[in-house]
């Protein structure tokens, strides 16, 4: 996978009474959730998304229907599609996410290890660009 | 509202490219978050939950179709319908849950401040009934 990403299996409790998946800070995932948000109402056609972070890591996770990510830096480019409730995308520092063909009434579960802070966010691709080449090239992938 | 209970309103951020909510541990909420899990693929005619927490506090969000919740105690009950990603509830101590009416494709969120923990768990009624009374009379309600 593009570097900085990977995929997580979350273990479904489930039975007669419907399914529950249990995601415990800091045990299972490599971070403390310091930061949960959810995204939902997008139209088909809307592609969000476009930036990269310093620092954050996330877990999308797409709780209801499905929803396709882009996920690249200036070597590698990868699209995941997230479509049932016990599939975690991970993302780490420098990757450019994308997030686009969102199903009806979807609803995307995002888990972040740092409060919400402006200053972390790349929102300009050449700038990104830049700074992730310099970023991967120093880690001589 | 039953005691030890609250609805809590989240902000909407929505636009053309959809809606976001955010909920930041510790910030807007009233405690820090140590567990998330969801409860998923629920049919209509079960029902779940039966029991209370004697410490645990859990805000439940359901942030796909709709689910009842009915909140009690010895001396109080009530029903709370939550169908809107933006709408939280907010259960605390001594509060005994049971959740049913889930509609097809429901998803509900919950958000825990500890850590999951079988002895927090009361799950006998006539139990919970017992050392209920004892919590709320002694608080004077």
């Amino acid at each position: 996978m593009v570097h900085n990403t990977k995929l997580i299996h979350f273990e479904i409790h489930g039975g007669a009474y419907g399914n529950l998946i249990a995601i415990e800070s800091g045990k299972g995932i490599p971070f403390e959730i310091a930061r949960v948000y959810y995204i939902f109402g997008v139209e088909n056609k809307v592609r969000r998304g476009f930036h990269s972070h310093i620092n954050l890591y996330q877990i999308l996770i797409c709780v209801s229907g499905n929803v396709k990510i882009e996920i690249s830096n200036p070597f590698e480019k990868e699209i995941v599609e997230l479509n049932h409730p016990s599939e975690g995308l991970l993302i780490g520092p420098f990757v450019w996410r994308e997030m686009f063909d969102f199903s009806d009434n979807s609803v995307l579960l995002v888990l972040a290890n740092e409060h919400f802070c402006e200053e972390d966010y790349i929102r300009d691709y050449e700038v990104y660009r830049d700074l992730a080449k310099e970023y991967f090239e120093r880690l001589e992938i």
